[in-house]
Protein backbone atom coordinates (compact mmCIF):
# COMPACT_ATOMS: atom_id res chain seq x y z
CA UNK A 1 0.00 0.00 0.00
CA UNK A 2 1.12 3.68 -0.94
CA UNK A 3 1.16 6.08 1.57
CA UNK A 4 0.80 10.08 0.82
CA UNK A 5 1.64 12.87 3.13
CA UNK A 6 -0.71 15.36 1.77
CA UNK A 7 -2.17 19.12 3.12
CA UNK A 8 -4.86 20.54 1.33
CA UNK A 9 -4.20 22.07 -1.87
CA UNK A 10 -0.08 21.63 -1.71
CA UNK A 11 2.20 20.20 -3.89
CA UNK A 12 1.08 16.73 -2.78
CA UNK A 13 -1.85 17.01 -4.95
CA UNK A 14 0.25 16.27 -7.77
CA UNK A 15 0.90 12.79 -6.71
CA UNK A 16 -2.81 12.80 -5.20
CA UNK A 17 -3.78 13.32 -8.76
CA UNK A 18 -1.80 10.73 -10.10
CA UNK A 19 -2.79 7.42 -8.22
CA UNK A 20 -6.57 8.72 -8.69
CA UNK A 21 -5.65 8.34 -12.44
CA UNK A 22 -3.86 5.73 -12.26
CA UNK A 23 -6.50 4.17 -9.82
CA UNK A 24 -3.98 2.68 -7.80
CA UNK A 25 -5.10 2.07 -3.62
CA UNK A 26 -3.38 4.45 -1.39
CA UNK A 27 -3.86 5.80 2.13
CA UNK A 28 -4.07 9.58 2.16
CA UNK A 29 -2.74 11.26 5.57
CA UNK A 30 -3.72 14.88 6.03
CA UNK A 31 -1.35 17.45 7.81
CA UNK A 32 -2.34 20.76 8.88
CA UNK A 33 -0.32 23.32 6.89
CA UNK A 34 2.94 23.90 8.04
CA UNK A 35 3.33 20.75 9.67
CA UNK A 36 6.83 21.60 10.47
CA UNK A 37 5.13 23.64 13.10
CA UNK A 38 2.06 22.36 13.45
CA UNK A 39 2.50 18.58 13.66
CA UNK A 40 6.01 18.52 14.67
CA UNK A 41 5.67 14.47 14.86
CA UNK A 42 5.68 14.24 11.18
CA UNK A 43 9.49 15.13 11.45
CA UNK A 44 10.72 11.46 12.73
CA UNK A 45 8.75 10.45 9.62
CA UNK A 46 10.17 13.09 6.87
CA UNK A 47 13.42 15.14 8.69
CA UNK A 48 13.09 17.80 6.28
CA UNK A 49 9.33 18.74 7.08
CA UNK A 50 8.09 19.15 3.47
CA UNK A 51 4.89 18.14 1.86
CA UNK A 52 4.40 15.57 0.28
CA UNK A 53 6.48 12.91 1.58
CA UNK A 54 5.45 9.24 0.24
CA UNK A 55 6.28 5.47 1.28
CA UNK A 56 6.03 2.27 -1.26
CA UNK A 57 8.18 -0.35 0.58
CA UNK A 58 11.23 0.76 0.88
CA UNK A 59 10.85 3.73 -1.20
CA UNK A 60 10.81 6.97 0.31
CA UNK A 61 10.24 10.49 -1.95
CA UNK A 62 9.73 13.89 -1.26
CA UNK A 63 9.66 15.83 -4.40
CA UNK A 64 5.97 15.88 -6.10
CA UNK A 65 6.57 15.74 -9.48
CA UNK A 66 9.42 12.89 -9.29
CA UNK A 67 6.74 11.28 -7.47
CA UNK A 68 4.16 11.19 -10.13
CA UNK A 69 7.32 9.62 -12.71
CA UNK A 70 8.01 7.53 -10.00
CA UNK A 71 4.31 5.95 -9.96
CA UNK A 72 4.12 5.95 -13.41
CA UNK A 73 6.90 4.11 -14.40
CA UNK A 74 7.68 1.55 -11.10
CA UNK A 75 3.47 0.99 -11.22
CA UNK A 76 2.98 0.90 -15.19
CA UNK A 77 3.27 0.02 -18.00
CA UNK A 78 0.07 3.73 -18.31
CA UNK A 79 -0.90 5.77 -21.00
CA UNK A 80 0.12 9.27 -18.68
CA UNK A 81 4.01 7.94 -19.29
CA UNK A 82 5.67 8.90 -22.29
CA UNK A 83 7.97 6.16 -23.32
CA UNK A 84 11.71 6.89 -24.23
CA UNK A 85 11.17 5.58 -27.50
CA UNK A 86 8.69 7.98 -28.37
CA UNK A 87 9.08 11.24 -30.38
CA UNK A 88 7.81 13.54 -27.57
CA UNK A 89 9.77 11.83 -24.65
CA UNK A 90 11.92 14.99 -24.52
CA UNK A 91 9.56 17.73 -24.10
CA UNK A 92 7.70 14.90 -22.01
CA UNK A 93 10.70 15.16 -19.27
CA UNK A 94 11.02 18.56 -19.77
CA UNK A 95 7.56 19.29 -18.84
CA UNK A 96 7.97 17.08 -15.87
CA UNK A 97 11.25 19.14 -14.61
CA UNK A 98 9.65 22.37 -15.40
CA UNK A 99 6.20 22.38 -13.16
CA UNK A 100 7.88 22.56 -10.05
CA UNK A 101 11.80 24.32 -10.31
CA UNK A 102 10.31 26.81 -12.98
CA UNK A 103 6.76 27.03 -12.59
CA UNK A 104 6.07 26.40 -8.72
CA UNK A 105 9.11 27.95 -6.91
CA UNK A 106 8.10 31.28 -7.95
CA UNK A 107 4.45 31.31 -6.88
CA UNK A 108 5.80 29.84 -2.80
CA UNK A 109 7.87 33.70 -2.85
CA UNK A 110 4.75 35.73 -4.43
CA UNK A 111 2.66 33.44 -1.31
CA UNK A 112 5.32 33.84 0.98
CA UNK A 113 5.91 37.75 0.85
CA UNK A 114 2.73 38.73 0.21
CA UNK A 115 0.76 36.85 2.47
CA UNK A 116 2.54 34.23 4.73
CA UNK A 117 5.10 36.40 6.39
CA UNK A 118 4.49 38.29 9.50
CA UNK A 119 3.32 42.39 7.98
CA UNK A 120 6.85 43.87 8.68
CA UNK A 121 8.46 41.03 6.83
CA UNK A 122 6.34 40.82 3.79
CA UNK A 123 7.74 42.40 0.44
CA UNK A 124 5.77 43.20 -2.55
CA UNK A 125 8.68 44.33 -4.53
CA UNK A 126 9.97 40.20 -4.19
CA UNK A 127 6.37 39.08 -4.85
CA UNK A 128 6.22 41.30 -7.30
CA UNK A 129 9.47 40.18 -8.92
CA UNK A 130 8.28 36.40 -9.30
CA UNK A 131 4.85 37.00 -10.28
CA UNK A 132 6.13 38.08 -13.58
CA UNK A 133 8.71 35.86 -13.70
CA UNK A 134 6.06 33.10 -12.54
CA UNK A 135 4.07 34.96 -15.85
CA UNK A 136 6.67 34.96 -18.03
CA UNK A 137 7.67 31.43 -17.88
CA UNK A 138 4.07 30.23 -17.78
CA UNK A 139 4.22 31.64 -22.04
CA UNK A 140 5.43 28.35 -22.70
CA UNK A 141 2.12 26.68 -21.60
CA UNK A 142 0.54 29.34 -23.42
CA UNK A 143 2.33 28.36 -26.68
CA UNK A 144 1.73 24.82 -26.40
CA UNK A 145 -1.89 24.91 -25.71
CA UNK A 146 -2.48 26.93 -28.81
CA UNK A 147 -3.96 24.42 -30.87
CA UNK A 148 -3.60 21.08 -28.84
CA UNK A 149 -5.73 19.84 -26.07
CA UNK A 150 -2.84 18.38 -23.83
CA UNK A 151 0.61 19.19 -23.12
CA UNK A 152 2.89 16.41 -25.08
CA UNK A 153 1.80 13.72 -27.08
CA UNK A 154 -1.67 14.07 -28.18
CA UNK A 155 -3.16 12.63 -25.32
CA UNK A 156 -3.05 13.32 -21.47
CA UNK A 157 -0.14 12.70 -19.55
CA UNK A 158 1.36 13.04 -16.09
CA UNK A 159 2.85 16.02 -17.63
CA UNK A 160 -0.69 17.98 -17.38
CA UNK A 161 -0.92 16.55 -13.38
CA UNK A 162 2.23 18.37 -12.48
CA UNK A 163 2.00 21.69 -14.85
CA UNK A 164 -2.01 21.65 -13.77
CA UNK A 165 -1.25 21.71 -9.82
CA UNK A 166 0.74 24.97 -10.56
CA UNK A 167 -2.49 26.03 -12.47
CA UNK A 168 -4.17 25.38 -9.43
CA UNK A 169 -1.84 26.88 -7.19
CA UNK A 170 -1.88 30.32 -9.23
CA UNK A 171 -5.47 30.30 -8.86
CA UNK A 172 -5.71 30.27 -5.09
CA UNK A 173 -3.20 32.92 -4.48
CA UNK A 174 -4.75 35.22 -7.14
CA UNK A 175 -2.73 34.76 -10.52
CA UNK A 176 -5.29 33.06 -12.70
CA UNK A 177 -6.15 36.37 -13.76
CA UNK A 178 -3.21 37.35 -15.46
CA UNK A 179 -3.29 34.00 -17.36
CA UNK A 180 -3.87 33.68 -21.93
CA UNK A 181 -6.98 32.71 -23.16
CA UNK A 182 -4.68 28.99 -23.90
CA UNK A 183 -3.92 28.47 -20.35
CA UNK A 184 -7.38 29.27 -19.10
CA UNK A 185 -8.98 27.10 -21.78
CA UNK A 186 -6.48 24.31 -20.74
CA UNK A 187 -7.08 25.03 -17.09
CA UNK A 188 -10.75 24.46 -17.53
CA UNK A 189 -10.35 21.30 -19.40
CA UNK A 190 -8.24 19.74 -16.93
CA UNK A 191 -10.67 20.46 -14.07
CA UNK A 192 -13.58 18.75 -16.24
CA UNK A 193 -11.69 15.48 -15.78
CA UNK A 194 -13.03 12.42 -13.60
CA UNK A 195 -9.78 11.95 -12.20
CA UNK A 196 -9.16 15.86 -10.93
CA UNK A 197 -12.29 15.83 -9.48
CA UNK A 198 -11.70 12.15 -7.90
CA UNK A 199 -8.45 13.20 -6.59
CA UNK A 200 -10.14 16.81 -4.80
CA UNK A 201 -13.14 15.08 -3.51
CA UNK A 202 -10.34 12.73 -1.72
CA UNK A 203 -8.85 15.91 -0.27
CA UNK A 204 -11.84 17.06 1.08
CA UNK A 205 -13.15 13.96 2.44
CA UNK A 206 -9.72 13.28 4.41
CA UNK A 207 -9.78 16.57 5.46
CA UNK A 208 -13.62 16.24 7.21
CA UNK A 209 -12.09 13.26 8.65
CA UNK A 210 -9.11 15.10 10.30
CA UNK A 211 -10.93 18.06 11.61
CA UNK A 212 -13.34 15.07 12.86
CA UNK A 213 -10.87 13.09 14.61
CA UNK A 214 -9.00 16.31 16.45
CA UNK A 215 -12.48 17.58 17.83
CA UNK A 216 -12.48 14.18 19.64
CA UNK B 1 25.06 16.00 -32.99
CA UNK B 2 23.74 17.48 -29.99
CA UNK B 3 23.54 21.09 -29.27
CA UNK B 4 24.15 22.70 -25.61
CA UNK B 5 23.59 26.80 -25.16
CA UNK B 6 25.61 27.22 -21.92
CA UNK B 7 26.72 30.31 -19.80
CA UNK B 8 29.77 30.10 -17.61
CA UNK B 9 29.00 28.32 -14.56
CA UNK B 10 25.56 28.26 -15.02
CA UNK B 11 22.93 25.38 -14.87
CA UNK B 12 24.07 24.38 -18.13
CA UNK B 13 27.14 22.62 -16.43
CA UNK B 14 24.61 19.76 -15.79
CA UNK B 15 24.13 18.53 -19.32
CA UNK B 16 28.25 19.57 -19.92
CA UNK B 17 29.16 17.32 -16.94
CA UNK B 18 26.75 14.61 -18.41
CA UNK B 19 27.76 14.52 -22.02
CA UNK B 20 31.78 14.29 -20.55
CA UNK B 21 30.70 11.69 -18.47
CA UNK B 22 28.74 9.48 -21.14
CA UNK B 23 31.52 10.52 -23.64
CA UNK B 24 28.93 11.72 -26.06
CA UNK B 25 30.09 14.06 -29.00
CA UNK B 26 28.47 17.68 -28.86
CA UNK B 27 28.49 21.52 -30.13
CA UNK B 28 28.93 23.68 -26.87
CA UNK B 29 27.32 27.10 -27.96
CA UNK B 30 28.90 30.16 -25.54
CA UNK B 31 26.39 33.22 -24.18
CA UNK B 32 27.12 35.95 -22.49
CA UNK B 33 25.01 36.79 -18.72
CA UNK B 34 22.38 37.17 -19.00
CA UNK B 35 21.86 36.38 -22.37
CA UNK B 36 18.07 37.34 -22.48
CA UNK B 37 19.68 40.99 -22.35
CA UNK B 38 23.39 40.38 -23.72
CA UNK B 39 22.19 37.90 -26.81
CA UNK B 40 18.85 38.99 -27.41
CA UNK B 41 19.16 37.11 -31.29
CA UNK B 42 19.00 33.68 -28.72
CA UNK B 43 15.13 34.15 -27.90
CA UNK B 44 14.39 33.31 -31.74
CA UNK B 45 16.37 29.71 -30.60
CA UNK B 46 14.50 29.88 -27.15
CA UNK B 47 12.10 32.57 -26.56
CA UNK B 48 12.16 31.92 -22.68
CA UNK B 49 15.68 33.37 -23.05
CA UNK B 50 16.76 30.81 -20.44
CA UNK B 51 19.91 28.94 -20.34
CA UNK B 52 20.39 25.86 -20.72
CA UNK B 53 18.82 24.97 -24.25
CA UNK B 54 19.74 21.71 -25.85
CA UNK B 55 18.56 20.64 -29.25
CA UNK B 56 19.06 16.81 -30.26
CA UNK B 57 17.47 16.20 -33.72
CA UNK B 58 13.60 17.32 -33.46
CA UNK B 59 13.64 17.34 -29.20
CA UNK B 60 14.22 20.82 -27.75
CA UNK B 61 15.16 21.16 -23.99
CA UNK B 62 15.00 23.69 -21.60
CA UNK B 63 15.62 22.15 -17.86
CA UNK B 64 18.98 21.27 -16.84
CA UNK B 65 18.05 17.86 -14.77
CA UNK B 66 15.89 16.86 -16.98
CA UNK B 67 18.25 17.14 -19.83
CA UNK B 68 20.81 15.21 -17.61
CA UNK B 69 17.91 12.36 -17.41
CA UNK B 70 16.84 12.81 -21.39
CA UNK B 71 20.70 11.73 -22.41
CA UNK B 72 21.03 8.85 -19.74
CA UNK B 73 17.86 7.57 -21.12
CA UNK B 74 17.70 8.32 -25.34
CA UNK B 75 21.38 7.73 -25.02
CA UNK B 76 22.49 4.93 -22.78
CA UNK B 77 22.43 2.33 -21.44
CA UNK B 78 24.88 3.63 -18.87
CA UNK B 79 25.33 3.13 -15.51
CA UNK B 80 24.88 6.46 -14.59
CA UNK B 81 20.67 6.14 -14.61
CA UNK B 82 19.13 4.23 -11.98
CA UNK B 83 16.71 1.78 -13.88
CA UNK B 84 13.04 1.27 -13.01
CA UNK B 85 13.41 -2.36 -11.57
CA UNK B 86 16.78 -0.79 -9.59
CA UNK B 87 15.76 -0.78 -5.49
CA UNK B 88 17.34 2.72 -5.78
CA UNK B 89 15.07 3.94 -8.52
CA UNK B 90 12.97 6.10 -6.56
CA UNK B 91 15.83 7.71 -4.50
CA UNK B 92 17.66 7.96 -7.81
CA UNK B 93 14.43 10.09 -9.30
CA UNK B 94 13.99 12.16 -5.72
CA UNK B 95 17.64 13.75 -6.19
CA UNK B 96 16.67 13.84 -9.95
CA UNK B 97 13.61 16.45 -9.03
CA UNK B 98 15.05 17.75 -6.03
CA UNK B 99 18.65 19.38 -7.41
CA UNK B 100 16.90 21.97 -9.05
CA UNK B 101 13.56 22.64 -7.42
CA UNK B 102 14.86 22.44 -4.15
CA UNK B 103 18.81 23.08 -4.15
CA UNK B 104 18.85 25.69 -6.76
CA UNK B 105 16.21 27.82 -7.25
CA UNK B 106 16.62 28.81 -3.44
CA UNK B 107 20.36 29.82 -4.83
CA UNK B 108 19.25 32.30 -7.55
CA UNK B 109 17.60 34.56 -4.71
CA UNK B 110 20.31 34.76 -2.58
CA UNK B 111 22.30 35.61 -5.93
CA UNK B 112 20.47 38.05 -7.30
CA UNK B 113 19.14 39.39 -4.49
CA UNK B 114 23.02 40.29 -2.98
CA UNK B 115 24.67 40.62 -5.81
CA UNK B 116 22.64 40.71 -9.46
CA UNK B 117 20.19 43.22 -8.53
CA UNK B 118 20.85 47.40 -8.58
CA UNK B 119 21.48 48.46 -5.22
CA UNK B 120 18.22 49.85 -4.76
CA UNK B 121 16.47 46.72 -5.27
CA UNK B 122 19.33 44.30 -3.16
CA UNK B 123 17.31 42.85 -0.31
CA UNK B 124 19.46 41.46 2.43
CA UNK B 125 16.10 40.00 4.16
CA UNK B 126 15.11 38.01 1.31
CA UNK B 127 18.73 36.62 0.68
CA UNK B 128 19.05 35.41 4.43
CA UNK B 129 15.61 33.94 4.13
CA UNK B 130 16.84 31.60 1.04
CA UNK B 131 20.26 30.74 2.48
CA UNK B 132 18.72 29.31 5.11
CA UNK B 133 16.01 27.86 3.43
CA UNK B 134 19.16 26.14 1.50
CA UNK B 135 21.13 25.04 4.46
CA UNK B 136 17.84 23.62 5.44
CA UNK B 137 17.54 21.15 2.66
CA UNK B 138 21.14 20.42 2.06
CA UNK B 139 20.94 18.49 5.38
CA UNK B 140 19.27 15.60 3.34
CA UNK B 141 22.87 15.84 1.06
CA UNK B 142 25.06 15.61 4.90
CA UNK B 143 22.67 12.68 5.81
CA UNK B 144 22.82 10.60 2.66
CA UNK B 145 26.42 10.85 2.33
CA UNK B 146 27.27 10.09 6.15
CA UNK B 147 28.47 6.59 4.81
CA UNK B 148 28.73 6.53 1.08
CA UNK B 149 30.82 7.87 -2.07
CA UNK B 150 28.37 8.71 -3.72
CA UNK B 151 24.13 9.60 -3.40
CA UNK B 152 22.62 6.29 -4.28
CA UNK B 153 23.02 2.79 -5.46
CA UNK B 154 26.83 2.24 -4.62
CA UNK B 155 28.02 4.27 -7.68
CA UNK B 156 28.14 7.59 -9.06
CA UNK B 157 25.26 8.19 -11.23
CA UNK B 158 23.53 11.72 -13.02
CA UNK B 159 21.93 11.91 -9.72
CA UNK B 160 25.77 12.99 -8.36
CA UNK B 161 25.77 15.29 -11.18
CA UNK B 162 22.94 16.99 -11.07
CA UNK B 163 23.14 17.61 -7.50
CA UNK B 164 27.03 18.70 -7.66
CA UNK B 165 25.84 21.44 -10.07
CA UNK B 166 24.04 22.72 -6.72
CA UNK B 167 27.00 22.55 -5.05
CA UNK B 168 29.57 24.47 -7.33
CA UNK B 169 27.16 26.90 -7.45
CA UNK B 170 26.82 27.50 -3.77
CA UNK B 171 31.01 27.87 -3.45
CA UNK B 172 30.38 30.19 -5.68
CA UNK B 173 28.32 32.46 -4.19
CA UNK B 174 29.52 32.17 -0.64
CA UNK B 175 27.33 29.36 0.51
CA UNK B 176 30.08 26.93 0.89
CA UNK B 177 32.02 27.96 4.12
CA UNK B 178 28.54 26.42 6.11
CA UNK B 179 28.51 23.16 4.22
CA UNK B 180 28.56 20.06 6.53
CA UNK B 181 31.87 17.75 7.08
CA UNK B 182 29.92 15.31 5.00
CA UNK B 183 28.74 17.82 1.84
CA UNK B 184 32.47 19.46 2.30
CA UNK B 185 34.26 15.81 1.36
CA UNK B 186 31.72 14.82 -0.93
CA UNK B 187 32.20 17.66 -3.11
CA UNK B 188 35.59 17.45 -3.19
CA UNK B 189 35.45 14.03 -4.30
CA UNK B 190 32.85 15.45 -7.10
CA UNK B 191 35.72 17.64 -8.28
CA UNK B 192 38.61 15.21 -8.41
CA UNK B 193 36.92 13.24 -10.79
CA UNK B 194 37.97 12.71 -14.53
CA UNK B 195 34.74 13.89 -16.16
CA UNK B 196 34.09 16.84 -13.61
CA UNK B 197 37.46 18.01 -15.20
CA UNK B 198 37.20 17.28 -18.40
CA UNK B 199 33.64 19.44 -18.65
CA UNK B 200 35.40 22.72 -16.93
CA UNK B 201 38.30 22.61 -19.45
CA UNK B 202 35.43 22.60 -22.03
CA UNK B 203 33.52 25.14 -20.43
CA UNK B 204 36.98 27.20 -20.15
CA UNK B 205 38.31 26.28 -23.50
CA UNK B 206 34.61 27.39 -25.20
CA UNK B 207 34.89 30.93 -23.28
CA UNK B 208 38.10 31.58 -24.40
CA UNK B 209 36.80 30.96 -28.07
CA UNK B 210 33.80 33.51 -27.72
CA UNK B 211 36.29 35.96 -26.46
CA UNK B 212 38.72 35.69 -29.29
CA UNK B 213 35.45 36.09 -31.50
CA UNK B 214 33.96 38.47 -30.21
CA UNK B 215 37.21 40.44 -30.57
CA UNK B 216 37.55 39.71 -34.19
Amino acid sequence: MITLYHCHAARSFRPLWMLEEMGLPYDLKMLPFPPRVLAKEYLAINPLGTIPFMIDGDTRMTESSGICHYLGTRHGPTPLIVGVDEPAYGAFLNWMYFSDATLTFPQTLVLRYSQLEPEERRNPQVAGDYAKWFLGRLRAVEAATANAETLVAGRFTAADIVIGYALRLAENIGLSKDFGPNVTAYWQRLQARDGYQRAVAAETLAGEQQKVARRS
